[in-house]
């Protein structure tokens, strides 16, 4: 069960209004790698532990503590609209044929802010995609999910990053300092038990757990240098000793099928697919 | 540019149809973690590579071997569903009725596969959702891409050997060792990837580049305990040194907002938001 | 069956075209809460109908008013782009970068207006999303439904009005105009209509069919203030008789959990989840 | 700022494994209806209110409780696939073809809660499709958003109420009559809160602030029949003083346009459109 | 302006109740192919016509006969789940375990039909996906859209023609052999207002209209044969005067790039890509 | 299987940085009519092919160049996206509220480009939707699919055009005049593979092997004029020979229904619709 209190977990605060801005922001609340999407990701893995209670507890804290970044996230995009007047935005469409000085105050706008959320936060990202759960996974393979959360980490960090760069307000830049030193945390603490798991397997090739020898040994460390040229072939990918330590890279320069030529059967009649006769 | 060979990189036989085998089987094709979302993502990565050209030939490589396994999974979907004759499926509906034995043999069968491909495989998943961009990402970051790639191919070898499990046809099973073969060498190979560009940078946080005195230091490696109880105090992400070897955990047992509270300023009236006199 | 006059319903004209007006003007066309969502919710709930047979009438008659405001809006739209010549597009570019007065002619055009629909309306919102039934709803209880028309009818009007506010084109605010009228039309009718249900119900909750010993009385009318502060203690939704006349409101300052701990059995070990003994 | 406590809002027990039932009940979990919708509702429209503050407790009380609701559903899908065994659902493939009997006990299985979620709870609706959200709305006006919330709870209860009758597991039944329970109170909740907000604005027409000289009176209370009979003539929709108390309805039998000819302009040479020459 | 009549253009009856077939049967209601993507593309198309009014005239009445096709699929589809009460999925549920002769009745029922539309049509295709605009497209070009058109009623035909040898209902059938051969018409009849937009035009590649000599003429009549073996050397593409009797077909049977190597200067640094010096 | 070498099918140069031309070409790379589109649409096909190889060949061999298209195109919008710093985007910001001079030149970015791809092309349309496999179609039935082919090669030589015209940049000109060829190509090719289907099967009505005797001979060949006033009736489409050479159309001025009126029995009451009672 979840409860609320009104101070925010960081401030919020905006030196001035910044329609634009708001709504590039947008992505790091309701993009792919935004707030909504770790919040959700944590939270629906963390209801589906079925391992032990102590990672429950993990992605159920990591993942309250997102709710409240939603919510800061989603007040500092509202104060950024704040004032936004219609009228204003009426003046900007006739600025943009005589005054572009004044017309540039509201040009790239989000017109959803006016007329679809009056001046609030949308669950969608800096173009207006709608929010989906394609962005998410619980698998319920805690080392792939714990994979998975780093790279969201990653991905957001990356994000908010370059969107304070972008930034000249201090004080919502002040915020995404916030924002970047949890996603420095989160990093660091999905590497941390990224590692405990792959200590506990003894490997570190997902499922750890399926036996090995049912898959097809000889394919297992190949890499298949698919294209002319070898440019990628000096790597670490390419020789040495796997990271499992279970096999030897195989560099494969000319790599070639080993399967015969594609061909399926012909369809009965009745599904009406063209017949082979044709 | 690309050539096309008419041998499958791997065989694709299967011993006998099976609909609905075939239908679970889309998952891994279409599905958010199959096949399609591999293959999309290194391509797409591998064309945007701004960094040393060895992680563009990188990238493209694996993503063309991936294209190959699109065409292997369509090939065994298409095999599943041989000779499906739409009698067939009359049949099971009045089987249903009647003879369940009889119906059970199409029971499960994806009705798209008769309506709308005819028998072909779908770029869908095993629920019918057809496949969408929003399950990729290319950032421009590698370290950041290749945490996606690892999580990518983690999610998906679990998927595919779970789907070995529930088969029992030697055929099918055959190719699905060879797919998760190459999901182990892929593995395999973005986690060397990943520790080649986290000893190039000397960090691990991505983005490396970001200024850290840019970020809330004194944020950065807290641990928040959102929850009543300590489950998750104990872990490696609780205490000692952050793998980025720049700070120390802190768990914070009973953590408080920073902020003020949330609180937004009126809307001007010509956005008819509900007035604050209300 | 249905039958078309070629005469709108009501005129559709623009002062000048105005193609970034356009682009805004797509909410209420194909948006979330534009008319083909209206349009779509009331023919599916109307053809549908298996209650009193003027239900029916009523919703198809509505449903086909709608269609004719697809058609008025569609039309509009296709006015405000009226005349908008690619090398206009073209010197936009340019202009951008040498005069920005000319540049804002068509400085926030919907590029699809041009590339995809050559001038045409689009089935999409104001920034591009496709229109999607996932807008609509038809349940087959009509005390549901109609609430889901009223609303429809609120947030449709509302963003009508946002948009009659911005524009300054009085040919445009002379169609908007009636669309405003038809909403205010339809919300005072659905009321009624709401009203209706509920007195033949003698019951405002939805199923009103529903046993209602099946649910746990003892919760049927708490409000549960689940944070700190009890600013919304004093409304009505806090205390009184509650508005299907068969209980009184509680206000639960501190609610506490009824249940117990969730924790979730292992899973069988060749799903591949995470063991529990990690 | 959000907090956890381990313990459930409510029970979410199981008297035996059910999977085909867990497929179903994902609707009122990941669904348009569902609770990951209301949650998301009511705290982004909370995050968002510009109004009196105590609408913003109400709503972001309401919403708090709304995670625990995913918390319970989640936890109560979680259980109902306790159990399920790979090799179980290999037994079903086969069993379809030659026990029946066997192959019922997952016949109707979602094979995501298999292959993809691990047997956990998805982001989903009961046939697959992920959770988006195009489902909700906030738009700043709280008497169209009171509506919308009334609305949803009204197709969630609605829902629900189906579930629990398709349901023979009387701990299933309970956790539901919870559920049902909570759907009573906030029906009757957003009813007060809907009356408060018409009382204030003395209207019941959203947005009640914008100046009705502005729209076509002479539209305002027409009743189209747009079809050939009258079944809805009788309807309180069609004739005596609106519920607005600012007009009487006019039922008008035999709609005409008001409209011209819809025509337009031939577009300009280089969008490359049919000439009007053709 | 829109008008309906309570007649349906053609019966929509049923010999029985049959849930199995209703949800098959949403697939030409609702998906990609279905009645409603026509009934939308063909509206759309209408509302934009820049050209001669002959054609908006054509695309209107097809467009609002597909209404009509709605209305029929939407009944037929309504009464095929005519009588399913939900204690008999309840019983399905339980039979599955007991009695499979019983559960055969309800087994593969869409359970949105139970749980969300109340027995009612739904705005979806046979697996639960629903309706979207990207489906449809209107582009302004009417030789591009009327191809679109042809291909829509060819898919269209070929999954109604599917969806008849699967039933066994006779009433079902004759509905659906009037859709078969309206299907039949719309083909015909869009393949003859193709030939007229090609005759007036004197040319069979969209758009007639863009300057030849602004293509690149010596790829324009060129195969490449970008794969091992020349199965399709000897079709009428690879050879000849080509349809538009402009150029002829050139096989090209290794076809090699005519660019240089694809490399991408490195980003700015503060863009926070991977730099090129790693 | 694939390979690939380093090599572009054609230049994709620039003359000077353009981000906002690169967000109108994602277009023809990610949208409804874009390159992924053709990829994987004639992928798909082939690889599904059950027909004669020469298909599967013909399918896979212009399946193959696609790729290197969107190769080509990826290129293209990377190099348009050269140099953009983020500091560049920060004064746009300022610019636009005092130089709208400054601020023009990056006006119109697509503000994913930024912060989402790092400068990288996306796979996306030209105002951010995502691509969705909702766009392609691989039926098994190679006439209505090759309709489904020339059908998108015609809208998409249609948008390319369009972006031609709106190009001053004689390098991506010079690019995209090889799109518009292969475009024009294809086009031809697709012309000509569906004269071969029809002639094999003396018909051009999808599916040519469904029997004629099932589909309602009397409505085969009507053209419905459900309008007031007849600017269609002089159409090919309304008098003479069809094209499949077995009808002739049949202009009805004034159709009327078929069938009766649509009524529907009440639900069981278990199902809680509304009853019909009320």
């Amino acid at each position: 069960m979840f409860y609320h209190v009104k101070e925010l977990q960081y401030e919020a605060k905006v030196s001035r209004p910044d329609p634009e801005y708001a709504k590039k922001l947008q992505e790091v609340l309701g993009g792919q790698w935004g707030e909504i999407s770790v919040m959700m990701q944590y939270l629906m893995q963390g209801f589906n532990v079925r391992a032990n209670k102590k990672y429950r507890d993990l992605l159920l804290d990591i993942g309250t503590e997102e709710i409240a970044h939603v919510e800061i996230l989603s007040t500092l995009i509202a104060r950024l609209l704040d004032g936004t007047s219609l009228e204003c935005v009426e003046a900007q469409e006739n600025a943009y044929k005589s005054d572009p000085a004044v017309a540039a105050v509201l040009g790239g706008m989000n017109p959803q802010h006016a007329i679809v959320s009056g001046l609030g936060a949308m669950p969608s990202d800096s173009v207006g995609n709608r929010w989906t759960a394609d962005y998410i996974i619980s698998s319920g393979n805690l080392l792939a999910d714990f994979r998975a959360n780093l790279n969201a980490e990653s991905q957001g960090r990356l994000q908010v990053a370059r969107l304070y760069t972008i930034s000249d307000d201090p004080l919502v830049k002040d915020t995404l300092s916030f924002l970047l030193a949890r996603d420095n945390a989160h990093q660091n603490q999905w590497i941390e038990a990224i590692h405990e798991l792959e200590q506990e397997a003894q490997d570190v090739v997902v499922p750890t757990t399926f036996p090995r020898e049912c898959q097809l040994q000889a394919a297992s460390y190949d890499f298949y240098n698919t294209s002319r040229g070898q440019a990628d072939a000096d790597g670490p990918w390419a020789q040495g000793v796997a990271p499992d330590g279970r096999g030897t890279f195989n560099y494969v320069s000319q790599p070639v099928p080993y399967g015969g030529k594609a061909k399926l059967s012909p369809a009965p009649k009745d599904v009406y697919d063209t017949p082979p006769s044709y």
